[in-house]
């Protein structure tokens, strides 16, 4: 169905605005994703949004155009607004021309096929939802097959973590799990759990990563639990030269995941 | 002067909050700095705030105290407030115990002793200043001398800035200048310019990094102009073996980093 909102009380929009914070996305287990490179990602992922939001600001574009049949074919809405309403929606002042509502995904582990890429990610207690997407957009780039949150993290489906990852959130796997359900699905089959860590490591260079590799990175303040390093097939470290003693969660995680690319497509 | 703030319309209050607006702290020369980690790393350096904030919420610690000393010793002022006041002054739902008001520093190329670090970070138009603090942050890790900030970049002495940093804004060094000025710099002493590029370039791995050597990356949504690549000594690509065709600035800075240490050490 088309139709165009007029009004910054419309139902609509309170409903868009709702998906930023976490409670209703969870009610309703719907996700905001912005701008028309991300929906682009998406559809070629196999994903359509249920709703499509476009500005009455927006530049004609071919891949718009056919996002919008598509959406209209497969049964979802276009809706049109003010920029100002999807300033409003998104929460940016210079909003994108477009935005759309997905369905969330399934994130058990049960999505996760380990022999389908060499590199995994592995995040515990990440809190930063910045660093989530940014993990994912890494991801992406190593080639890595998704990346699996432990524990309690930051939402995956938040405004913030879809918009860091660049689209990487409709192309990598997103699996969610408890530590204990995430090491005895890890140990059902092949897999080497490798930590970044500064406990009995040794140098992240040219350590002897194997594929499949699980590379695991801990909460931004307090690292991981020693029991996690422990359970461990391999502890690197990463070399710090400062007066700091540790790097943002989502830099070590691609300087690891960069140095076992190089060793995994050896 | 010890004093107590007791109102949120205090003009501390105001003033405080007022810094983290870009203008206000250009008006005022001033910047805010939270938490006792980054207020004693600033010390180490020789940096003492001209206002430390103390919520009255806060536990005992000898570094704090100590720090309170100096304070008043250097004629600095030390308030007290309760942690909702603090709340409101930084902007974070949990603030830290403690925030320091400092003068902002000089940024001038002159500040920059290129000889003093094996690995310098240079960023062009970099627009968010959670990318600029973690670039610090990297900096300091990978023993960089500093970081230098190319034509538009976002305020290096905003709230988020400072944060990521993660007290790297005051242990590295710090300059700001525009492109034909830091080019007309840089070429009358030593210094290799590496560009992270996809045009021309070779791959990062095993290139042939030299120090001191200055590790350039551009804006989050254009990358560097092709002017600037081609002015370089050297150009430098990550691998992308996704959907995506760039990394995070700051991860692409620190990629890039972490190979230039491996090289600059040996």
């Amino acid at each position: 169905m088309r139709r165009t909102i007029t009004g910054f009380s419309n139902p609509t929009v309170k409903y868009l605005r709702s998906l930023r914070e976490k409670k209703h996305r969870k009610r309703e287990g719907r996700f905001l994703a912005e701008g028309l490179r991300l929906l682009t990602d998406a559809r070629e992922s196999g994903r359509l949004p249920e709703l499509l939001v476009m500005s009455t600001a927006r530049s004609d574009h071919p891949l718009l155009s056919s996002l919008e049949t598509a959406v209209i074919d497969a049964g979802g809405d276009v809706a049109e607004c003010a920029p100002e309403i999807l300033s409003k929606i998104t929460g940016k002042d210079n909003p994108q021309a477009v935005a759309g509502v997905f369905a969330e995904f399934a994130t058990g582990l049960d999505t996760i096929d380990r022999g389908s890429a060499r590199i995994w990610l592995v995040a515990q207690a990440l809190r930063d939802p910045g660093n989530l997407g940014t993990m994912l957009r890494t991801g992406d780039a190593v080639g890595a097959g998704g990346l699996i949150l432990i524990d309690d993290c930051a939402d995956p489906f938040s405004v913030e973590a879809v918009r860091a990852s660049m689209g990487a959130i409709f192309t990598q796997r997103l699996a969610q799990a408890r530590w204990d359900e995430f090491l005895a699905w890890l140990r059902r089959g092949d897999g080497q759990l490798v930590a970044a860590s500064l406990r009995d490591a040794q140098p992240y260079r040219g350590a002897p990563y194997n594929a499949p590799c699980f590379l695991l990175v801990g909460n931004e303040s307090r690292g991981l639990p020693a029991e996690y390093e422990d359970a461990c097939d391999l502890r690197v470290t990463i070399p710090m030269r400062g007066r700091a003693d540790s790097l943002n969660a989502a830099v070590a995680a691609a300087v690891l995941a960069y140095e076992a690319l190089a060793a995994v497509e050896n």
